[in-house]
């Protein structure tokens, strides 16, 4: 694997995840794979859960990592063709994808879209500029449009726990107070449409997502009537895809509680994290039975660490 | 050993002191102990010493360190319970340690007192709530009351460089222009408390510290008086306990000079650092002979050490 | 080797460049020497290639590395001495260099000149106190007046690519919006005196750099007669010696473009990076087959091997 990016650059998404459930059962037993290998480690943006569980993923494989948190650094990077650079941008993407690329083996790179220009977000100028520039294979660590680390670490999750070959899988839309990126629905979404579950998605009028993560999946704007028989609800926030980033008003109330869980198949229930309690989700789910967040937490580091290993064996 | 939060948690500090020196003399000997485990070093306020000293005795024993300064990350998070989150936190300290928990096999937490609102911050209970839902064994890298690492290297800086069985140790107030936590004063008479040694603490009024912390300790307002005949003067800033993070007048001079140790047994001048020269202590004691201040930074790695040790056997 | 802070420090510069492209032929060959052995890098000012290739060279020797970016931690230095600190300064430069170098084995030390002060910026107060009392050995990671570690892979990029025994060099001001330190042309200036090249400075009037880097340069104002010939052209801006931290007027055009190379020896165009487009040097000649700044870039890793393996081989 040279590039991990989205669900289409994974072959059979199944041995992927079965590949991260023997990792989780035997984590050491590659660590020749990554000896003398460094990963690189870019964040244009913050993050906790992906640094620490791609950071310890790379070191189980015997991996060296360096972090380059570059949003903290005050570097700006010149992400335009064809300017003068004279202004606050002091580097441009082209050398610094390619200086980055001289010291690193492997590279994730995290860089969130800015919600005002969805052309620009959805064509992932950034990640793919630096892609092209860096010449080593790059893990996403979050791009402007897809989350696949996440992503596979839910389909993990969900082939961990479920209890039924075929489970059913709701992603429902949560409340929140700021316009959040359509990443982690994107490719959640376009995850479970190839796995082998039955998929549904539910949110209020107004938060389609764009149809290209969706094929396949049923999409219906009552909550309640997705929530049947569910093996596992999966909450998440988004903005509007269109307009985009906006936050078209939501008069009913979409925040889970116990009860809303009762004709479920004692579902568990998924976030990404990190979650706003008793906004995207109410604390009795949190602090309950149901939540499985914590342990999907955990789980992510067994899938950066079978996407990493499929790439150390590509080198 | 499951958690290192202070004196309380040591069966027994001398044979601590002793392993940390017995390291000192021979820091690589137990790597086998640490290999493949990961410490995660988690600061809400900054550090220097503690994060540099905590990692090296980690590396020392052959563990992988991360290292999370969550202060600069922008990354807040909510310490209440039952509360909407509709704010400016985004994160609850029950995931955020949850999820910590997942990806370390031990964890440092650095958490100072907002010193505000004393019993909050004498409950510690930021701390606490860390130490309950992460999972996984704690040291704490200073809380809001104690320093318990620095009051260890304190002893073992102590036990190396005493010259009679039971030195006399002596705990002096120093002004400051900012106020302080107690948190290191507090620590080190606690341990001191239960050391080997002949304990006086000095303080202007107004000054005095919980006597939680004191029980034992001959305490005066008289520095002089306090320093006839010591062997170790540890200097410290603190705010007051009541009223709360007060900074009462001190109208007496402070600041020792070599002439205030006259009538010591040719002291050796500790200080937990930074230190503010010519305000906290001078720089004629800095610079000369009585001072061990960066030999005690020194001694940070072996206390560390040790504990670490421990808390590995204990995994 | 003890203090790797100008070429001074180098009894033999084209052996080092050769051990360096030795290193780079076989990077892993001296891991014995790192083990158990603590690189800590100190930042007083943002780095990104210079961060990221000592720490790629020290893993590549088997060292363990700890990063501390002091300027981001809002830890202030104090630099002065006898003063009382009683202001925003938080820890002297006596404590904080002892403190680390408790914790390290070799020291890496970034400091750059504030440009205000010529004297004290060319006295290098702020990296000679460090060395001073840290009593470890040091390498620049860029200092107030030179930046050893770039033109040592400066030297080691010349003595890899050059197509001739004795190569002519040419370094060339280039424009800029902002005041830059001349750290850069003086380094590159004082190593390309000494190593076997034929060495020409060009630069507008104003911008001459202090004699003790250019013994034995060709020093020009006219660009297009500086290129005749070039083998290699190192692009680089910087403020005035005098008036110092300046940037006086410049009416002619110093921007390169393919077309001033042509009476080059198909010169190979080189910049430390980071590099403004369009401002410091034209998109053609950095997309085109001249530049070779990236890889230049690359050889930084084994630049900074090639004077640890030797301070290693010094312990």
């Amino acid at each position: 694997m040279k590039l991990f990016s989205s669900v289409n650059d994974v072959t059979d998404i199944n041995a992927l995840a079965v590949e991260a459930l023997k990792l989780k059962a035997d984590p050491y037993a590659f660590q020749h794979l990554g000896k003398n290998k460094t990963l690189v480690l870019v964040f244009l943006n913050p993050s906790l859960r992906t640094r620490l569980s791609t950071q310890k993923a790379a070191m189980n494989l015997g991996m060296d990592v360096m972090v380059l948190n570059i949003d903290k650094e005050g570097w700006a990077l010149e992400l335009r063709d064809n300017v003068v650079m004279n202004g606050t941008t002091v580097e441009h993407i082209r050398e610094a994808a390619g200086v980055m690329g001289q010291y690193a083996d492997i590279i994730g790179l995290r860089s969130f879209p800015g919600l005002k220009d969805r052309d620009e977000d959805y064509s992932e100028m950034v990640f793919n500029k630096f892609v092209q520039f860096c010449g080593k294979p790059v893990v996403s660590l979050e791009s402007a449009t897809r989350h696949p680390l996440q992503s596979l670490a839910d389909l993990v999750t969900i082939t961990e726990l479920k209890t039924r070959p075929r489970p059913k899988v709701v992603l429902t839309w949560a409340p929140h107070v700021k316009a959040l990126p359509q990443a982690v629905p994107n490719s959640f979404a376009e995850w479970m449409c190839k796995a082998d579950v039955d998929f549904t998605i539910a949110h209020p009028k107004g938060y389609e997502l764009s149809g290209e993560f969706t094929q396949g999946a049923t999409i219906t704007h009552n909550q309640q009537a997705a929530l049947a028989d569910a093996d596992f609800v999966y909450v998440k926030n988004w903005s509007a895809y269109e307009p985009y980033g906006q936050m078209p008003a939501v008069t009913e109330n979409w925040l889970l509680t116990n009860d809303s869980l009762k004709n479920t198949n004692n579902a568990k229930v998924m976030h990404c994290l990190p979650v706003r309690r008793n906004l995207e989700l109410s604390d009795e789910i949190l602090d309950g039975p149901h939540s499985v967040v914590v342990h999907e937490a955990g789980n992510r580091v067994w899938a950066a660490q079978a996407v990493l290993k499929q790439m150390l064996e590509s080198l």
